[in-house]
């Protein structure tokens, strides 16, 4: 770049103290108002956790080593940073702040990174599993609107491990053909959607990489409880991550990735004879129902923005506009 | 685990407003208390940032992106999360707050990615550059305490790029046999040493990667002033790595990476005739002087526990101990 294209203001002698200020002035220059804001607030935060614990070159190179084997520890089936925004609530907090919940609606939890898109679609009724080693399980479940109206052909993405904790994709002969433990279904008319699965159970997170070695110096276990994964999508509705753990499982209060809400705890019944018949499962088998409820784009939006509103004014920066549901201060907007 | 070993407060329920207060309490279980104060600061800082920007799905998996591929950049050769932490303004940040300085000393400054330990003891005197390219340049230095002392015996590690703004690493036939431009000298009883090199030219930091490609988004250039690069190691005082910046340099106010200082910056003179004969080189070639001024560990010591006491105190956690010159909280101290 020719020096006379430069045009930002001298930048030198930078301290401790004014450092901060000035990276924000010449990252300013992007003519993207909000990733202006986002590096704005990034630097801040970086800057103010160095100044608050007096970072040490020897504990700023530890970090450069860990994030550059995170980085190495990465494929393209394992993602170490997705582990580590986990582990550290991140992600779950994330997905609270882009998919705010009213209180009638379903709460979302963490994606996690073993969704796929190998599922095939099926009909109602069938099994999700082929591990002959799992406790049969019939799903029956339901989805609403806030108002209580079903909602009719949503696309119910559903995925679980198999009875040794495993999900398909982390066999070494996976190839994505044959997927299992995973199905999309399509609820029927009336807002019903039903499936065959196997009883969840609890598995570890994959500790051994970096993120793996950070928990077992913070003295934390890599377990999962028990759980089934649920996305909805439809026209119209916020898509909704979400996930069914089952009550009593041993690590219900200490998820690794700290996804369990109580709203999403259920207890499992046992299939009736009637049931058994209807649904073609065995009698004594387990049961789980549930009552999704889906919120609307529109009430999505509303509430996201009110949130956004009122997080943009406690940070004094009250003055701002949202441009496609993201707040931009307005004295970056030109 | 055994889940009878987990001995954390139930953590269920975590919504936008409570998810970093139990992060911090999970991580508190932590034998290591400096560790636990640095991922609380850090948590906290993390979820305020997503909190204030109200990050969306879609960012945090740009920045989850960003961060893989900066990761796979990395080799033995190219370190890109050095290179994201020196563009980001935290790698002189962590440099000031660690080696703080006083008035009459000499200021640090960034490292940078390429000193390397291949160089090579030299006499006093003889030349640390083979280029035959560079505009020959005679440098006469000296070293002293804060009170004016010389100091003899000092380790000096000197390291530039040649005519062609590069390194010797940075070429591929690079074998660490025969560095090129580096060069470790001792001083003389009197605190005096001196060397050939060439006139420093201004260069860019390696662009080919994901922080190249952030600057550019952000309309930065990764121009580095001309400079030259110090280090210095003698027992009792504190580690200085500093580099002498060429006054007038195009890009003298707009670094990429924010190390250029007052002090720090140089015009050069022109050597005389008895100079030329006395130290055996060219009349008229480019003449580079400086005294730098080392601390003490103790001066450094002293002046780093103050500030950190200060930083503590305005963070309201006043209450505090230093343990090896770092900053733990009582509250976290058993």
């Amino acid at each position: 770049m020719d020096p006379a294209e430069v045009s930002i203001p001298p930048l030198k002698d930078l301290t401790i103290d004014n450092i901060t200020e000035n990276v924000n002035l010449i990252n300013s220059q992007t003519p993207d108002p909000r990733l202006k804001y986002i590096l704005e607030r990034l630097v801040s935060h970086m800057h103010d956790f160095a100044r608050e614990t007096r970072l040490s070159t020897k504990e700023w190179m530890a970090g450069i080593e860990f994030l550059t084997a995170v980085g190495k520890k990465c494929t393209d089936v394992r993602q170490e940073f997705i582990l580590l925004s986990d582990t550290l609530g991140l992600s779950l907090l994330v997905d609270s702040i882009d998919h705010p919940k009213k209180p009638s609606s379903t709460e979302g939890t963490v994606l996690g990174p073993y969704h796929t898109h190998d599922a095939q679609t099926q009909a109602l009724g069938q099994s999700i599993s082929g591990d002959p080693d799992g406790t049969p399980l019939l799903c029956l479940c339901t989805v609403h609107t806030t108002s209580g109206a079903p909602i009719s052909d949503v696309k119910i993405d559903i995925w679980e491990t198999d009875s040794k904790g495993s999900y398909d994709v982390q066999y070494e002969d996976y190839s994505g053909e044959k997927p299992d433990g995973r199905a999309v279904l399509r609820s029927n008319e009336e807002g019903v959607f039903w499936f065959k699965a196997i009883v969840p159970v609890p598995y570890s997170i994959p500790h051994d990489g970096p993120v793996g070695k950070m928990l077992g110096i913070l003295g934390r276990h890599p377990w999962r409880p028990s759980h089934m994964h649920f996305m909805f999508e439809k026209g119209g509705f916020d898509h909704l991550i979400t996930a069914l753990y089952l009550r009593n499982d041993p690590y219900e209060t200490s998820d690794a990735v700290f996804g369990v809400k109580e709203s999403l705890m259920v207890d499992l019944g046992i299939v009736t004879p009637e049931q058994a018949k209807k649904y073609d499962i065995k009698e004594g088998a387990k049961l789980l129902t549930y009552d999704f409820v889906l919120m609307t784009d529109e009430e999505t939006s509303e509430l996201r923005d009110e949130e956004a509103k009122k997080a943009m004014e406690k940070l004094g920066r009250g003055d701002m506009r949202i441009v496609e549901g993201l707040p931009i201060p307005m004295e970056d907007v030109d």
